[in-house]
């Protein structure tokens, strides 16, 4: 039996919600471990839920499932699903909320810098991946409301799920689900490698989208809001100054030394940044 | 056995309150699962506590015990109680919290629109309910202290609860509880139904205490902060402006698409707002 | 076996940090009972991470594991530890953090009032302690990452102690630990108490490193910020201005009814304050 539930939402920290989820699920399965992913989320964020739940979920045991829960679209059209990979299950809407994962999967890479919420397509799922439409009302909670997913139809399926119903009885089967473009590096004319933010952590380091392999082997500088940065260090407590290394999600990031880099740049998710062809130093 | 403890705190993020009391359950049941209902109660605010409470308890599994402390008078002769229901228990302090839940329970109805904190009064059980007194003081931590009655009583009695010690054996029983009146909506002599804001969510959502029931079959505008809403829908994601809509918890709310009707209205709980009566639009 | 694990560190809400080192956790022991203590800790605040864990950690049962990352020198010389009290166990950097924990089992006095971070020295072991440093890298996460020791040491270490590795198979052992002074009260010339504020709690409780025994029985002022305070209460709910009591960890608190001391008085941690013998008075 699959035991661990995650929870990723933009439901914040005030609000019963997210206990309502969690009483929805214990009443299922009294014996679900449920653990929270981040609920910290912007509201209506998809993106950055994606990102979050992209760097934490592959640490979860094999068969855990996850939940994410950022639906702005709650109750309209849009469909909630089941993705299974090989190695998890995710609960969702079909927003984009699962880009990253999909993309973590199928390794395909879209040419395409500048993150935007307006070109979500279908996408083919990957190869070893399903996916199920929760049509069938027999898992949901009832009765549905139309404005909170999570409580009525999310979290009784992902506890159902964790009682071993099989994926075909949650409802039909789908072939592709909705995903964003995944922002990748690309090089410009004169050589320079160029990327942007994904994200902003709490200690203000800037993650980018730029990973191990697009660094030269020789170290490189990064630019970034008119600021050449250098250093490229292996640790946040080096160098006295902006300094890049890369992250524990294996992305570059942009870090300062007890101090918070994103304040002191004004840098901001979606800002671009380079790095810089030897030629051009 | 009972195994869900749910907690309600104003203590916040940061100290370690929250896990002190959770510590002290688990020393006297190490099979409890505790889940978090919300620790952001603003401090010192009962009627948020138990606002926040009723909407969310009834979705975790019978017999499950809630301990809710925002405890301004901790120390004081306020007294420390247990309340029985149908279908759960509450713990925590006899000073309003569980307002919300005996509303519930009792279904009265006070026509008083303004919150107030003031008026507190001893009501009696709603039938089917019981409760005690917590002044059995072989069920509290000792040393017990002057400042922190979560982790010293209420920690501990919801954790002896949960080991199946009986009611009676905590203390003496209670036929009455403190509450305050829930505001509900009256008829003003245009014949528009007055009520107010209880409650403003993490995504700015205005909660109302309009019911389904007070909703014309045929909808109606509202008027809050002298700006008329004349969209009544059924989810978030519609209309371009403003709108009404029912909530998850069967309250009328205020929303408006991807954005926050509390910033945009500058509107705070405890504001009135009118459901006109057709003859007025 | 152990179970409980519980976690302080400074990583917040929004990023998936937290949830990572729990699916390490779950990986490796299942049954792992996972607590937060608090992820709130300012960012690199290593001495109120040590502070908020002195409060909280003795509540949970005996053998109880706690790890704390707040860690600003991830990855460099500073050495990963676990801290065997007589009570519990501690898994973190060797930095600081478990300064007030060994200053509580060593009741060891150092008259030094202001807070330093500077001074980080090298301290025997309290008896009845052992301690190893996490070397023996069979224990780590791999790959292991240079910059989140949480993810990829501490919290695989503590997963593996609750699973009864013996302490001697994560490395060597080692007879003292890094430790900054903790800031105790002295008396001036005048015969006043000078004390400091040790930590602010979410209500704006001023709590000082004033412990009941530096009270003399009759009551005495306080002097903070050139205000003096003669109110010396049992609760919160007393007085109709500053106050000062004993809080449920026998610090003295300044504290304001339905307030909050704090902003009243704009004190921040560090500050210096004053008991003040009755002849002066």
């Amino acid at each position: 039996m699959l035991r661990i539930i995650t929870l990723t939402t933009d439901f914040g920290a005030i609000d019963g919600y997210v206990a309502s989820m969690k009483g929805v699920i214990l009443n299922i399965n009294p014996q679900a471990v449920i653990v929270d992913l981040s609920h910290s989320i912007e509201p209506q964020f998809v993106r950055q839920a994606s990102f979050i739940l992209h760097t934490s979920w592959r640490f979860f045991p094999e068969g855990s499932i996850h939940i994410a829960v950022v639906d702005p679209g709650v109750g309209s059209h849009r469909k909630a699903v089941i993705l299974k990979t090989p190695s998890a299950y995710f609960v969702g809407p079909d927003n984009g909320i699962f880009s990253y994962v999909l993309h973590e999967l199928a390794q395909t890479h879209v040419s395409q810098n500048v993150p935007s919420t307006t070109d979500l397509k279908k996408r083919l799922l990957p190869e070893g991946c399903e996916a199920v439409a929760l049509s069938n009302q027999e898992f949901w909670r009832h009765p549905v409301s139309s404005t909170f997913h999570g409580r009525d139809i999310f979290a009784p399926a992902a506890a159902h799920l964790s009682m071993d119903v099989s994926l075909s009885e949650f409802g039909e089967s789908l072939d592709s689900l909705f995903a964003f473009p995944i922002p990748e590096p690309f090089t410009d004319p004169a050589g320079n490698v160029v990327g942007c933010i994904v994200h902003i952590d709490r200690f203000g380091n800037l993650i980018t989208n730029f990973k191990k392999e697009h660094v030269p082997p020789k170290g490189a500088a990064v630019e970034i809001r008119n600021q050449r940065i250098s250093s490229m260090n292996r640790i946040y407590a080096e160098g006295g100054g902006l300094q890049a290394l890369i992250g524990s999600n294996d992305y570059l990031e942009i870090s300062i030394k007890d101090g918070n880099a994103a304040s002191l740049l004004g840098a901001t998710v979606g800002d671009t940044l380079k790095l810089l062809n030897a030629a051009n130093l």
